[in-house]
């Protein structure tokens, strides 16, 4: 039987979502938590795609197969019983077994939180980048416009992603004002590597006054990864949602 | 000169404000900032109190004596650039010599967060006590009324508190509801060891239906920790505010 779970985690403490020998990662913890269950039998689990060192997940997907014999509503007790305090599955259901986490994805929204307090709030500071610089969120609405939709986005990747085909589409692009935080939301069909951080890096340039919301264009032709701004750091980005088609 | 800090800390990594032998504590942290500022000289810092493992502060308060020109303005920056990320000095200003951080507080604010999602949330497991059972506030705010005002709070401090004055005066309890969070604050003239954690447990088994809230005048006068609640996690605590007479 396939199981499809989501999963929140709090980043801070693994070396990213895939493993890796000898550092703490979400899936390592996962599968372990899986073979106790099975009781010395291996699971591989299948997950919608990687997150970085320090990147959190409010609802990162993956599925598995098992032949244990649990009612769905029973599956998180089981796990959460089983991992550590920084992962909880939030939900599990039996699926087709030709449902694959990573492969249906049909879009992805990932988030980004800026706190904008003048002091470092200590409680945020693996959880939101504290960026105190004044923004322009007018000149930022604008860029995104110029972001959404179908874009070859090498000039938004790491350079040397090795991905033959960097076209991706950008659904939406949201900005929510939280107290003394902004929230970017990009819906997108996928997302290259480092992404997210770059265009978010891109848009903190537009926001200061350095970067013309109208260069973008001319940013996203140009297809060279020196045109768009710095990598912010993982720790304000949550994969927040995987879409799949039901 | 004498200085007055405001320093909010992220007590979770920390075996409590105080100094003890090897352990990482706040107060450690502090001065061992403040003696490689004085380039070797040791300082000793005074609080207002003490707080718990796990427990945080939102606006703790401490006074030192310093030999240094630092404008006050810069003392933040110059102590935040030295301390470790889980602690920052919000706020620095140079008071009388007869100022104490302890003997001259006044009242004290703590605030106790309490979260009611069904499924825990992993970004708050530190920062918030997870419990999920509905709450009968109005019966909660009803025992409030009974806790407030000046009792003897023996029934409500660690069995063995080595205080022979165990009178406080509680001078309000305000319910906070927030998205799913409930938060207890409680300002008083000062509060016993593990005091709102006792409180709040009792306030707990008020909202459960455990402790009929007219109950609370007999607990008071019992004088007897047995006849109060559990005292709840320290993670879900914060000191939150110190107030002093200007």
């Amino acid at each position: 039987m396939r199981v499809k779970c989501i999963v929140s985690y709090d980043g801070t403490h693994f070396s990213g979502y895939q493993v890796q020998p000898n550092k703490r990662t979400v899936q390592g913890e996962i599968e372990e938590a899986l073979l106790k269950l099975h009781k010395g039998q291996p699971i591989k689990v299948h997950a919608s795609g990687r997150t970085d060192a320090g990147v959190h997940a409010h609802g990162q997907v993956f599925h598995f197969d098992s032949c244990l014999n649990i009612p769905e509503e029973k599956w998180p007790y089981a796990l959460n019983s089983l991992l550590p305090e920084d992962v909880v599955i939030i939900e599990a259901s039996y699926v087709n077994p030709d449902f694959h986490a990573r492969f249906n994805a049909t879009a992805k929204e990932y988030r980004y939180r800026i706190n904008q307090q003048k002091v470092k709030d200590v409680f945020k500071r693996n959880y939101s980048f504290h960026y105190q610089y004044k923004l322009d969120l007018s000149a930022i609405r604008q860029a995104c416009n110029h972001l959404c939709g179908t874009h070859d986005f090498t000039s938004f990747c790491v350079a040397k992603t090795e991905v033959d085909d960097k076209v991706r589409t950008i659904y939406s692009i949201e900005i929510i004002e939280d107290d003394s935080e902004i929230i970017f939301s990009f819906i997108g069909s996928g997302f290259l590597y480092n992404m997210v951080r770059i265009l978010v890096g891109t848009l903190l340039d537009v926001g200061q006054g350095y970067t013309d919301p109208n260069s973008i264009p001319v940013i996203i032709e140009g297809r060279n990864r020196s045109l768009s701004g710095k990598t912010v750091p993982g720790h304000g980005l949550y994969l927040w949602k995987v879409h799949y088609d039901n």
